[in-house]
């Protein structure tokens, strides 16, 4: 089968090559890609920073945004062939610590999981994976090609409820929201704002393209330029650039009691001036939070499933700015202005 | 009657002066004082940076950390003569917001709030005060002077008890605490640490004097000199010493979802230079949590007197480092080496 490799830790060396077929020691349950997202992630992976092969192999099959049709399922599993499904991204192995051992495995704390398409498992990017039935989550078949929205979405889904479940330790009314940055993280973060009722307003450096208009398509706010122009307290942020100055930025903008949810992989290595000092006074006076958020369990992948669902789907189809035949993988790989969630579509 | 004043925003205007006996509307119940604890927030009073006069007066008393003696008590309510009494600092007026309403004045979200000895409220620190029943918390009378220590144990009860709720959002079993900062709140804080069963360490700038000892008596260990020898990731930090230098250190240091109090009350003014990019991302990836705490309501006050009352009194006894009378209140004031906890004592 064709399966889109790279060899981990060296740039440019990602390839659409032949692949054995999954073993069966992969899971019981044998699907068939129908569409796979890039995010910054596999960008990280393909520009050799980032991504770990399996133990004994030199590649890597990338892609963990999966969406795929069950072609064979065992009998009495709760799948069925031509089920919609998804991959869940991380495994609990191989030493599961407190939180992995209870199916927290996003909240790992000994740093030993596995990842397909980014540490030591192969990803979803072939023409068939395999999944173990604990690892799959059944999706609406209305949803279609947007179920290749579930792994982002439950990646905020997750951010979404440990936010309230930070801001429940006190009481705690929240209205407005700020999400920095439009990509499809943040624009799914203000989705999830949205449906909760919440005042949501979406930050990002470009006025045009299809971010304004995706943003008010919600009934949310849009801002582009600079936070300057923002004139309320906001009690939460979703912060998805992971930029230095948009986080400083965001830190001194909160309402007193403010929760900042860190969402965006930023890659360091260059030093900012801080009044630190400063900071520190206003997040002690005013009990501020900031934490940071990654990854997600099969409760998020749940949640994000009915979020899908609730969601307007000429919205969702409006996320998805291309889609590129697995032939053209290169051109999904190159970052496109305007671009928002780019797809690899084996079925185009 | 005599009391301590200052002038709020004048540097050097602290005045032991003749005051009227408080009046009937500050409080149903007389107080008598026995002992004011001298902190950082009165020595910035006192410096003229912070402070606020009651409305239409234009000084105030001073003092919030309260140690007192029930004169009067109304009939029927749980205070008798002779009682042991300590004040609650903030008031949740005049504008009550959401957490004022429900006595969580701690997490006051409009900054309306008031404070005895702060902010438009005299304070403790005269031979007489009145208290409001409902923000009076008796002390077991075999806690004797030890009671003054009450209002600090407030604030670390209150850090704790947001440490439990914040790590609570997922499955959590945290073994070691980084104490930074081994002035009173730090050490405790590192009191209710060893309270918890927690595996609990001490950072401090200095070798010498009490603090080291106070740690080991506590069954903690005691570090001096730079964090760079700690060789532990810890799974909660609690920062009293709120100096840039070490924030930056501990937010680098925690383990994977560590979790780091802010309670440390810094002055801001200058810039450091930081790798907030990486910072971000370690935060992001390890699911880290970082908060600011302030204050106390009255469950922590509650919980404050039931971890003094667990402690071992000469311990608490070697805390307070110096004891001077009301007559050598500028001594009180005036910082010396090796200071831990110094009380003015109004029976000296």
């Amino acid at each position: 089968m064709l399966a889109l490799t790279v060899l981990p830790g060296e740039a440019n060396s990602a390839r659409l090559q032949e692949m054995p077929e999954p073993d069966a020691s992969e899971g019981a349950l044998l699907v068939r890609a129908r569409a796979v997202g890039v995010c910054g992630t596999d960008a990280e992976i393909v520009a050799g920073k980032y991504g770990w092969a399996p133990a004994g192999a030199d590649r890597l099959i990338i892609g963990h945004e999966s969406l795929g049709i069950v072609e064979d399922a065992p009998p009495g599993s709760p799948f069925a062939k031509g089920d919609l499904v998804v991959g869940i991204v991380r495994r609990p192995d191989p030493e599961p610590c407190l939180n992995c051992g209870v199916g927290e495995w996003d909240m790992c704390r000994n740093g030993l999981y596995t990842e397909r398409g980014i540490k030591q498992r192969h990803g979803y990017g072939s023409e068939r994976f395999r999944l173990e039935p604990e690892f799959a989550v059944k999706i609406d078949a209305r949803l279609g090609l947007h179920g290749v929205l579930l792994e982002p979405t439950s990646v905020v889904a997750k951010a979404w409820e440990q936010i309230e479940r930070i801001g429940g330790r006190s009481a705690w009314s929240p209205r407005t929201v700020l999400v920095t940055g439009a990509g499809p993280i943040g624009l799914l973060a203000a989705l999830l704002g949205v449906q909760r009722n919440l005042d949501v307003h979406v930050f990002d450096r470009v006025a045009d393209g299809p971010k304004p208009e995706l943003t008010r398509a919600l009934g949310a706010t849009y801002h582009a330029g600079t936070l300057a122009d923002i004139d309320f307290a906001p009690s939460i942020v979703i912060e998805c650039t992971g930029a230095s100055s948009v986080i400083v930025d965001v830190l001194n903008r909160t309402a007193a009691g403010g929760i900042v949810c860190l969402a965006g992989v930023s890659s360091g290595g260059y030093r900012i001036s801080l009044d630190l000092g400063r900071l520190n006074r206003s997040m002690v006076l005013e009990n501020d939070v900031v934490f940071g958020s990654v990854n997600a369990n099969r409760r998020h992948y749940g949640s994000a499933a009915k979020a899908l669902s609730n969601a307007d789907p000429a919205w969702l189809a409006r996320l998805i700015t291309r889609r590129v035949p697995l032939a053209r993988w290169q051109d999904a790989l190159r970052r496109q202005d305007h671009d928002i969630k780019v797809v690899i579509d084996f079925e185009a």
